[in-house]
């Protein structure tokens, strides 16, 4: 069990490949939904940092859920484009943390970003697009869980 | 043991992360080398499709490992920046493939991008800019792998 902030708890799995990744932890903070998670090895690429993979799939999970609770979406958001830019590294051992940004909120689409960092620095810089489509499913609402 | 296509080998493992998520495969045709896996329900997102975190996990290494074959840089290549359109789902038990290509090798950045498949459907357009740095290290001698 990994030590927390103050606030945080973990986030319910409802896909396989975050089952096997996670646990990503989240805290509400007002209109916003934080998330964050601590490196591992498992996470590590050689240089001993986290893995692109590791920090890409956090920031798609950050986006998707926070754009999710912003809007009380209710609903899985699937992923049209994703951006990540590399700032520095996340090393092993450090709280990886971030909340989305919505800068648009369209009838099928939803624009997001956020700054992700690491015990303080900024190491990801994402821009997401997530389509909005179907009804409302309660596996997905994220504000019922973060009341 | 999953099927492979021809000539699929298992690519070795240098990453923590991908010991987790892995294995990957590799097969070289010509002067590109080609990436594959087989989505598993580990991979998978309430979709049952794979994660859009392991599909991004799949092309940066498509394009990093792909940028250091063509230009037989001998190289860990840090991640600058990734953008990945989900152009459709990739289903459980598709088979997913690649090949990069090089728009420009620099002499501290490669630009690599690539249109990923599932069992022959586009998924995943991907571009990514990479950083080269050091000296060649055996360990990312990619070429004698694949000789």
């Amino acid at each position: 069990m990994t030590t927390l902030p103050p606030g945080f708890r973990e986030l319910p799995v409802t896909e396989d490949f975050l089952a096997v990744n996670g646990p990503l932890y989240a805290r509400r903070d007002g209109n916003q939904l934080a998330l964050g998670f601590r490196v591992e090895q498992r996470h590590c690429n050689p240089a001993q940092s986290c893995h692109g993979g590791m920090l890409m799939t956090f920031a798609d999970m950050q986006l998707a859920i926070g754009a999710n609770f912003a809007g009380d979406l209710k609903r899985f958001l699937p992923t049209v484009s994703l951006t990540s830019d590399f700032l520095a590294p996340a090393p092993l051992g450090s709280w990886v943390e971030g909340r989305a940004e919505i800068a648009r909120q369209a009838r099928t689409l939803v624009f997001a970003h956020a700054l992700i960092s690491a015990d303080g620095n900024p190491v990801v810089r994402a821009n997401g697009i997530f389509q909005i489509r179907g009804e409302p499913d309660p596996r997905f609402d994220i504000r019922a869980l973060f009341a």
